[in-house]
């Protein structure tokens, strides 16, 4: 697999309106984008730090696996999301290495990207992104 | 607050060992350097990703605060690290805006560098660190 950067940072929070105030005014990061992914069931906050984004994600249903997440875990970091120039690419060589996908093909994902989420049971207890670094 | 990237991200495992193939094999990744960190009771292992490192972190005591996470929440990302210029300058910039700190000055962590951490109850459950880009 080709990994170039992280490409972003998911992190749940309960509110996007009352965590930009920390990520803003104390970290000093600019909030370039929100938009709500609706068939995730979360509103979405961008802000870019060097290469990476960190992505804010609120939960806009209680349906939504991120308002499960908070339940669960509280608030915190969700996912990690690494660019790859061809995620279809990269689920076969994971694949091929054993490890289990929750996507079998790449789908559009939030900023309209190529992505596909691996199994944390296959990666450390991290979930992974594969995300490609042009639509 | 001046950040210019993501310096690093810890991620707790159980073990180093266990881990490197999923790192190596699977995403491509090189480890560059195994470190201990005695008084943190933890060992750790680097890779480079763009800008970020990722930095596995394995208890070496049941008392490590690494090992009471895992215990607690599986393994899985534990903490992220900003790059910025002056950590004594940023932590005094944190307090300013009511940031709670879990440390009042900087301290050497891994690779000698100075860090210091925010506590999560101030960043949206993120455990947080920072991290001078120069020792």
């Amino acid at each position: 697999m080709d990994i170039s950067h992280i490409e972003h940072l998911g992190i749940a929070v309960k509110s996007i309106a009352d965590s930009l105030p920390y990520y803003e005014t104390v970290l000093g990061l600019k909030c370039y984008n929100i938009e709500e992914v609706a068939d995730q069931k979360v509103k979405t906050a961008f802000f870019k730090v060097g290469q990476t984004k960190i992505e804010l994600l609120e939960p806009t249903s209680e349906e939504s696996t991120i308002a499960k997440f908070i339940e669960k875990r509280g608030e915190g970091i969700h996912h990690i999301a690494f660019a790859v120039a061809d995620v279809a690419a990269s689920l076969a060589d994971a694949e091929a290495n054993g490890v289990q996908l929750i996507d079998k093909a790449p789908r559009k994902g939030a900023e309209n990207l190529n992505i596909a989420f691996l199994h944390p049971k296959s990666t450390k207890g991290v979930l992974t992104e594969l995300c490609a670094t042009n639509a």
